[in-house]
């Protein structure tokens, strides 16, 4: 295991693929069907403990014996600050009310981070995954060390060259360039310092050209050209979440497909109101809400979060789908429902042609 | 002169490369350089007059016999609304007062729209550029016929796919798909209606997907792998500005130029504070004023302009470059200082070896 060496046969898939991980949408039968087809399956265990981690690796064993990246979130932990959690239930209370509900008398910080998670480092040392990767940041020199000496090969998301600086420091193996354009959480270290919102397209090459260990471009990539075009940027991989979405596997409710294959998927907004932090969902009922709302207003992820859950859950029951974290990229109109082995076999399909046609015409092609 | 047929063959060019008409920072010599050395050399005529066109155009004939780009903006022109022009001279006063100079008294419409310049159209129609673009939205179809009846390529910005959905119901060529990530002044028809800000690679693969008309692929595209990038994503062609900032013939001054030299390039913005649209610049002084500012504090383009070109007078003969409009797109750390002759034979040479790297290694390169 060499830095340096190939990204894909260091990560041990054949195609330069990696399905992001996706807490709450994702599953273990994606990720398995995903390793199968020959690129990275992943799933996402930020929402859940070590029991509930060690169960979604358990199954995704029972399907595969291919590789797998494990996604932890390593937030900085909340610090509880209850007039503002008051005042955003208040807030809220509106729209529990026109669903004939009541909010939650309090909110509780729904998810531990990775950092302070002690069981769950344990965990991961004793499953070994071939991947694990962080979200949010980094947890301490001390967790890296371990892991990497266990033989997990390490990502970390990054949406600045600060960022990216961070992680090449801290002895991960490869960073994932998240462009301001990917759907889901976006990865910034510090929620609240000033965003630059850089796009896949230049934050890749950036990375590339200022880092020294290997870059994978998110955001905005859903077909075998934005794969190709990845690559071409100088990325090693590309890493696809809302090309997965509406896959079989999919964990997405009904409501969440039916949005994403309308033509709602046009338009998505970074929305910190749903759980505390900066995130890319479909434009909704719950998006709308935020428009007006000062950043501050906010409680701070994941507490947030708990809010917004309850929020759904509440809509849900009534037929009202418009409150879901309907977590989406700006590509997503481009977004396909099928097997996520047929997915990965298509964009394999797709990534050799356009690499195949940019040879034939040397860059006068007019349509793909 | 057939849709369909290639578009560098369309517009004369060896290289699918267009130098980004910029207003005031791109000039005659740049576009004649850049089409001498085999791509598409533009300028913007959107802050002058038909003479003042005619004037830049024989500049260039005078340097090249190549293709031209004239590039008008073609916005609605803008209803005065004295109450919200006084309230923002009054607003910016306190900056004026820091140079020690008063804001001037009024604000006026500084620069006429192309839908309402007939002597602009005249003289367009008889100097026949081989190129007509247009920006912020699209002329009547009067003009849309006449132009294209002299035999002259259009092409027109498209932000989102409705608006390349009506610049190609218009009869205009080719689309340029201009990512959020892309520097100076965003090419949405209306600034005020709500926007999805999606990012090159989403809006490119969008609109190539969904439109029979060529697309240009514009935002973040510093280099050649950048451009190759942009030919997997099926554009036609990229259309690259901030990477012509810094080139000798580039009309930025030295405030800018040190400005896109330094740390400052890895911070950029969209704002409306300094002429009333969104655009993106480097962020600085006049920037900063505009986080806390809500968009309909700010008078219509181009009467906020008149503002913001005095505020940055006032600062410069002062000393004081951070006021200026520093238009720059998120690549901005990639831009680099040489003949723009120069910079598009690199570019050149870059695109082939990004396109045959890809060829030789199928897509599994880790580093460019």
């Amino acid at each position: 295991m060499t830095i340096g060496s190939s990204l894909p046969d260091l990560l041990g898939i054949r195609l330069p693929i990696i399905q992001a991980p996706m807490a709450g949408v994702s599953s273990p039968a994606m990720a398995a069907a995903v390793s199968k087809a020959g690129a990275l399956g992943s799933i996402g265990v930020g929402a859940t403990d070590a029991a509930g981690a060690r169960a979604m690796i358990a199954e995704v064993r029972a399907r595969s014996a291919g590789p797998l990246n494990v996604n932890v979130f390593a937030h900085r932990p909340p610090i509880a600050d209850p007039a503002t959690e008051a005042a955003w239930i208040a807030k809220l209370s509106p729209d529990f009310k026109a669903l004939d509900t009541a909010p939650p008398g309090q909110l509780t910080e729904i998810y531990r981070s990775f950092v302070e998670d002690d069981d769950m480092l344990a965990l991961l040392i004793e499953q070994r995954p071939s991947v694990v990767s962080f979200h949010f940041g980094l947890p301490d020199e001390a967790a890296v060390r371990a892991l990497r000496d266990a033989g997990i090969v390490l990502l970390a998301s990054a949406t600045s060259l600060t960022e990216a600086r961070a992680i090449s420091a801290a002895g991960i193996h490869a960073v994932v360039a998240q462009g301001w354009e990917a759907g889901g959480h976006r990865g910034t270290f510090d929620p609240d310092a000033p965003d630059d919102r850089i796009g896949t397209m230049a934050l890749t090459r950036l990375l590339v050209r200022e880092l020294d260990l290997p870059v994978i471009a998110a955001g905005g990539i859903m077909d075998g050209a934005g794969i190709a075009a990845a690559l071409m940027l100088g990325a090693a991989a590309a890493q696809l979440g809302t090309a997965f979405i509406a896959s079989d596997e999919s964990l997405a409710d009904k409501g969440y497909r039916a949005a994403l294959t309308s033509d709602a998927a046009n338009h998505t907004i970074m929305t910190r109101v749903i759980s505390g932090r900066p995130a890319r969902s479909l434009a909704n009922r719950f998006t709308a809400l935020g428009l007006d709302i000062p950043p501050r207003d906010v409680p701070a992820y994941p507490i947030a979060y708990d809010l917004g859950k309850a929020l759904h859950v509440a809509g849900k029951t009534r037929g009202e789908f418009g409150y879901g974290a309907q977590w989406a990229g700006q590509g997503a109109p481009l977004a396909r429902a099928m097997p996520a082995a047929r997915l990965v076999q298509t964009l394999g399909a797709e990534l050799e042609q356009a690499l195949g046609a940019g040879r034939q015409t040397g860059g006068r092609r007019d349509k793909s």
